[in-house]
């Protein structure tokens, strides 16, 4: 697993989009077990006010879910499967995870964002922190710059 | 807390509209800690394949979510709420719950799916179990006519 990984690059394209429209750069996107890109979202909160999260995966306020945007697969199709999220998840996309059995989650940075992992782990699910700088700089000059809806 | 609330009532009359549609009757609704019914929902996977739960409250795969529906509020407004919903919450919906700091959460019945109520009062969450005989007899009745679906 690495930051070139499709899966994670798709993730990364919906956080970069979410900047463009003014929004938290908060990506995912969900692969299912034999490689299969079953969907990609993004949060937006301050886009459309949603509360749904960037991807069942994210971090803050509202989205359009990667598990949502996948949601003409049935819910076997994400069973053991891996979630990939450019922030570490809030506990209702940890819930998810936990709920759509992944077998793995690759989280972009759990700088500005973390506490779920254990929690993870202690579901059976693996986690893995790249560390990523893109990743981290999305957030951090989000939060930098709009102080009031972080 | 009763049966008789009326975020509660909300909350049935979500599943009992699930129900009627050949959905999973399962129904939620959050309510401010001022008493203002923010938003209901209810699960929406037979009907149109939405992996989004009754409520972020609810039981099993998909569903209009109440926090969905209630998301022209700020963030602020749910917390210290009350969340309810007729079924016991999977881990994405408990989630959901202690993301958006919910004070209280009412359950309509924990016989045909339990085990986050620990989970919730870990996090500080007063959880209320009504064993809510309608609550359970419209989820006894889908789970026995569409044993397919649950």
């Amino acid at each position: 697993m690495s930051a070139s990984d499709a899966g994670f690059l798709a993730a990364i394209q919906e956080a970069k989009a979410g900047a463009e429209e003014g929004g938290m750069p908060i990506g995912g996107a969900i692969v299912s077990s034999s490689g299969e890109l079953l969907g990609t979202g993004r949060n937006r909160f301050v886009q459309d006010g949603s509360l749904l999260h960037a991807d069942v995966n994210i971090g803050v306020q509202g989205g359009t879910s990667a598990f949502e945007n996948a949601k003409h697969h049935p819910l076997a199709a994400f069973k053991n499967g891996t979630l990939y999220t450019t922030l570490s998840p809030c506990p209702m996309c940890a819930g998810a995870a936990i709920f759509f059995q992944v077998k793995r989650i690759v989280i972009g940075e759990n700088k500005n964002m973390s506490g779920r992992e254990e929690y993870l782990r202690q579901h059976g699910i693996e986690v893995i922190v790249l560390n990523d700088q893109v990743s981290t700089k999305l957030m951090t000059d989000f939060i930098t710059n709009q102080p009031q809806i972080w």
